[in-house]
């Protein structure tokens, strides 16, 4: 057992466990290790696995996004999205996704209806079925309104995409504005009137891979992540940890629309720690980040591509900033995010 | 849309749409028909799935069971074997599981420790690795305390078995005896005293199937289902729906523990009816139940598998109970089970 297995075994759960950063990356951590040689995941968004001739990705993800019915989208959408996502960014075609649902009794079951449209649409735009599902009722006050996992399985046309792939020198690119996400959650949740004006970027991420698979070659995008949970600065914090390398960001290059800077600026949240559920981080051979960004460009989703910075060849593990003032800061990784049920 | 769905539209979830009876059924069938040509599953167990060459199954079940950690078992363990369960009764042998929970603030870690430890032992008893998880903290009062889901995919070395292939005048055998499961967990929720000696029969049922794949042909077994949710009784009527077919047991055959039944009589609960974690029902022709029985005793999850009944010639949907007195009586496909959260 890890000291730090041993460390948390008297603790409580917080909420900040789940939210991303620090404290749910130590969790993970937990249950990596006591599961021990049971678990065969590589930390990778999806798992990749052997089965007789050729590879299959699997990944899982439950969803709790409170409210579960937010202005442009509802968490039948988001747990679609959310799956789809984790096995596009490993470079798998998604296939199946299975969905289960933890019900509370009283869910009017018109919001159900609502949700499972919505996993139908954003399932048919994906090109994904879903192949076995489950149900649980809990009582009132058990649960809260509706959770839901998808659990998906794709297929692989290249060689799986790992961020060990990742080379010094590599550009960074982030396929559309941060942020929006969570601002639009967190003025639907608290009625603040920004619901209007940011909306969720929340959308399935494959086609978009698809037509840069077709534009560029496999080689030029090393590997990629759909930034949710903990931000832009998680990914980068999780990328930095894996290679051992500083990645260094400009502030100014960081896509981040008008209205979701104020709203976020009004909220003490800084947006480069806020959850998307439709934007990708990419880490790219540098000769081809015009031709990737061209290519994302093309796609409704990548239309505000742009590069945001590199991986520099400092070893040890940190994320800079370099800021629109001209000076350099550390990003820290979070301790938690604070924002719990944003997916 | 369905007559079905349209009257469900403006109700409100109850826990019966959660317990494995009627009310579940139209529930799953609500969720089919809203989803259409997005589900492709075909309400087996496991959803069989071609990819390149070669079929997998692929499953999926939440668990809520309330409490999570019970007498002899715990949430972990049940949420292993029900979805190695799911996967080997359609003829599959079980490989990766994902693992994905829900965990409300205030958990002790503690308790997440041992229902890890359980996933760990069951996942090495049953012989599969869990390959990808994901974890969700929601506030207190917004969970109760753990709630898992486990997705699971497996490969066929042979045809998959499907309930449409069962024959008039095939046994149905019982590997178990049926109600353990529902009446240890009741004892323990209401601290009626009897869980020490009714203890759950949670278990993964794939070496025992693995075993009488070794000792019998394929063919000798039509089909085969965990009894959970809703019972033996459940399982019976599904199988008589998809068939087409009055099935018959005997009620003096019905593998039942003394101190189940008076504990069972003394809270109203008929076994029939009760969910179990460890028990098969299997569907074998006649010439081969002798074989079939002999194979399930040689297994330690197997030593009290009896025949209680067979698929009689009968066109319809009915299920229909020799009583130890002599008289035939129906068996009434419930409304809903009315004890929730038993997994």
């Amino acid at each position: 057992m890890h000291a730090g297995t041993e460390s948390l075994l008297d603790q409580h759960i917080v909420l900040d466990h789940g939210t991303g950063a620090r404290l749910s990356r130590e969790l993970v951590e937990f249950v990596v290790d006591v599961l021990g040689d049971v678990y065969t995941g590589e930390m990778e968004d999806s798992a990749v696995l052997p089965i007789s001739v050729g590879n299959i990705a699997m990944t899982t993800d439950s969803f709790v996004v409170d409210p579960p019915v937010f202005g442009n989208g509802d968490i039948g959408k988001i747990a679609i999205c959310g799956t789809v996502n984790d096995l596009a960014v490993v470079g798998a075609q998604p296939l199946y996704l299975t969905l289960a649902m933890i019900l509370e009794t009283g869910l009017p079951i018109g919001v159900l209806h609502r949700v499972l449209v919505s996993v139908r649409e954003t399932a048919i735009e994906a090109g994904v079925k879903i192949v076995a599902g489950d149900t649980k009722v809990v009582g009132a006050g058990e649960a809260d309104g509706i959770f839901l996992n998808t659990t998906g399985i794709g297929v692989f046309h290249e060689k799986p995409k790992r961020m060990t792939d990742v080379r010094v020198g590599d550009r960074i690119i982030v396929s559309g504005p941060i942020g929006n996400h969570t601002i639009h959650l967190l003025s639907v949740r608290e009625g603040l009137g920004f619901e209007q004006r940011v909306v969720s970027d929340c959308a399935p991420l494959n086609g978009m891979i698809d037509a840069l698979r077709s534009k560029v070659p496999a080689e030029a995008v090393r590997s990629m992540r759909d930034v949710t949970r903990g931000g832009l600065s998680a990914v980068l914090h999780e990328y930095s940890s894996a290679l051992d390398r500083t990645l260094r960001i400009e502030e100014s290059a960081l896509p981040i629309d008008h209205e979701t800077r104020m709203a976020a600026d009004m909220l003490g949240i800084d947006p480069i720690n806020a959850a998307n559920e439709g934007c990708l981080a990419l880490f790219v051979a540098a000769e081809d980040a015009d031709s990737v960004l061209e290519a994302l460009h093309s796609h409704p989703y990548g239309t505000r591509a742009v590069v945001v910075g590199e991986v520099t060849d400092r070893p040890g593990k940190a994320v800079e900033m370099l800021g629109a003032d001209g000076r350099l800061r550390e990003i820290e990784e979070l301790q938690g995010a604070e924002l719990p049920r944003l997916c």
